[in-house]
């Protein structure tokens, strides 16, 4: 089986007929989760997978599988996938790509007619990207969404119930699957950062998807006159917040390597040339590949927080906005990627995920693991971009690590 | 006339009954230049100055006068005053007490039935605050308001126009005076920052009144996802901002100690918790006490950001915002008001003034000084407060600097 690969020529067709749906005739796609656009696409993967000869079903959280049954009567799934919904004004390839992918796959192994040790499953999760909840798909097969995730999505409530409507979706909690039935899951996605091209690597091995912890900061000074007020008798939140800034990013790329931080909000008030910043608002965002190093590093940030606002005679407030916990990728699905990388003669890396993905899911419930492509043209935009080797080398690696694991069918 | 003192009571009762006009029943006042509450306090004003035997006229800027005919036929005029206006829910003594100060001034020398070389008037100059234009009676006094000032006005032209028409003004710029009419202008105000009171010192002889610059800056990089992009390979405006603001605010102190910086706004686009700002507009205001040191001063702020800008791989854009050229005051009126403060032994300093007041305008006219009393509250809101006892000394500051500078006639 060794020299089996995928048909890219087929892959890329498909690619490139379901850019069609909700194209915005500059390379992207605008497919908010369960927008008509979305559903359309749906439509057409579902027709695909019937073609295909796989059998078709979706779940109570609208997600699509495409079933393969080449393992024994009552074995669990080895599933591959992605979505088909893109951020508004996205890109072509994140999601979709890891959905073409899988059901390459699956029609190649199919096209072997090989017996393995458990059955394969191509799968389209649900709103990925969080225009109404983020990993709604996902999170619902592996039972971790929760009626209080749908009283405050992300998009309101109103967006979310439309898109219900539309989709007949009524109770997504009831999607989460027995973990029985689940061998495993395998996902294919594109980069969205520099790392894989810096190094000439063909594939990123994601070891683990980060977590993310985020507050909402407030420095609380005094309103004074910036004319009459002589520099070291002002109580000035923006300079706070500005030495919090610079102190912050000097301390993570200093001491947390590949971690990340962002400021990516700020507002001083009252907001006047001549009046000093009575209140600076800035947002803090950071992210880091275990949960050791999530809490080390918070910890650092609030601590350079409060000496700031000590230093500068300022009050500091700390608003949690919401965590997610990282998730360690399955070594043995990690191994399995590896071997196919040297059976393909690609080059290969091991890199964490700065992103969610629904892979993110899947660690709860099942050995799981992704790995990535390169990119170009930044991520969640029209420019986005993989080269069509890209793609393909990508899919051969699903293809053989697919090969491995259901050969062994629980691993 | 060493022995010479004004008569604290009628000037206190004056200004507590001034504090009546748009009392925000907190200690403070809102007169906003030309409102209804203003016009009624300048009303009250005119009755004042006709109940002390003063000569009230009005000029085309709505300037209000009230003139004690002590000299000789066609002599010019030493005037003395500030303003009635307030800023909105401002506080009772800015402006206020520099009006009744003078008005007690001309009482004073009026109860004496002095000769002197040369008039006295008290005025009460139109908008000083800007809630229309800014400095606007007084520089059209000055001849300084041109036509393109009451195009864009500050306030915005509907409240110009309005206002304009509740005054009876037309043409303000036809308020202009012959400089050979005006002997100079003594004006007494409330410090509105700390300096008088850290320093233990009664009276502070404004040296200058600042020059001060502005300008609208934005950098702008490039908005990458922030959980995908590595630190080192963003271009991150809000860094670059919040790297200049430290900067900047560490060469102020270091390097031109007395003068200020302010950075009063922050924006960062898009905006969001995920996405590296891609731009970063903040605003930028400095003020230095001559021209000199404020063109160093802003060479070296626009450096610092070209710099920061190049460091973090970003572009700046720089939008000059106005400026305020800086006003010395006349050296000869200086020595007068130390003179009268070794009188009256009052322990006195120099200072610059970090704001802008009517002072600013007259120095292009006439000999114009101006003197500062400690106050207490921070300035511009309803807690600004100066002690009686302060408000007493800076009315006989005037009274013997207009005593000695009336003397002469011309200086």
């Amino acid at each position: 089986m060794t020299d089996l690969r995928i048909n890219p020529d087929r892959m890329l067709r498909n690619l490139a007929q379901l850019s069609e749906f909700g194209a915005t005739g500059d390379g992207g796609v605008h497919r908010p989760a369960l927008s008509e656009t979305h559903l359309a696409a749906r439509v057409w993967l579902c027709a695909k997978l019937e073609a295909a000869g796989l059998e078709f079903f979706t779940d109570a959280a609208g997600n699509h599988f495409g079933r393969l049954a080449c393992g024994p009567d009552g074995a669990a799934s080895l599933l591959i996938g992605s979505h088909l919904d893109s951020v508004p004004h996205g890109g072509r390839f994140d999601g979709a790509l890891g959905v073409v992918a899988g059901l390459e796959v699956l029609e190649t192994i199919r096209d072997t007619g090989l017996d393995l040790a458990c059955h394969l499953e191509v799968v389209d999760f649900t709103d990925e990207e969080g225009t109404l909840v983020g990993l709604l798909g996902s999170r619902a097969l592996a039972g971790a969404l929760t009626p209080a995730d749908l009283e405050n999505p992300r998009g309101g409530r109103e967006a979310l119930a439309d898109g219900f409507a539309r989709a007949g979706i009524t109770d997504p909690t009831a999607a989460a699957r027995d973990p029985n039935t689940l061998a495993g899951y395998l996902e294919l996605h594109i980069e969205q950062g520099p790392r894989l091209t810096a190094a000439q690597a063909a594939i990123g091995i994601v070891t683990a998807l980060v977590g993310i912890g985020s507050f909402a900061l407030a420095f609380r000074g005094r309103a004074d006159h910036a004319g009459t007020t002589p520099m070291d008798a002002r109580r000035d939140a923006g300079l706070g917040a500005a030495q919090l800034m610079v102190r912050a990013h000097d301390h993570v790329v200093s001491d947390y390597p590949g971690a990340v931080i962002n400021f990516g909000q700020a507002e001083f008030l009252p907001g006047a040339y001549n009046i000093v910043p009575e209140t600076a608002s800035i947002s803090l965002e950071y992210r880091a590949e275990s949960q050791d190093r999530l809490n080390a590093l918070e910890r650092d940030l609030l601590d350079i927080a409060q000496e700031t606002a000590a230093i500068f005679n300022l009050q500091l407030e700390t608003h949690p906005q919401g965590c997610v916990a990282p998730a360690p990728c399955s070594p043995v699905v990690r191994s399995a990627f590896a071997a196919a990388c040297e059976t393909l003669d690609l080059k290969s890396m091991d890199l964490v995920s700065g992103a969610g993905h629904d892979t993110q899911a899947m660690t709860s419930v099942c050995p799981a693991g992704m790995i990535f492509i390169p990119s170009a043209g930044g991520s969640h935009n029209p420019d986005e971009f993989a080269e069509s080797e890209d793609c393909e080398n990508g899919a051969n690696v699903l293809l053989h690590t697919a090969l491995t694991l259901a050969a062994k069918g629980d691993f």
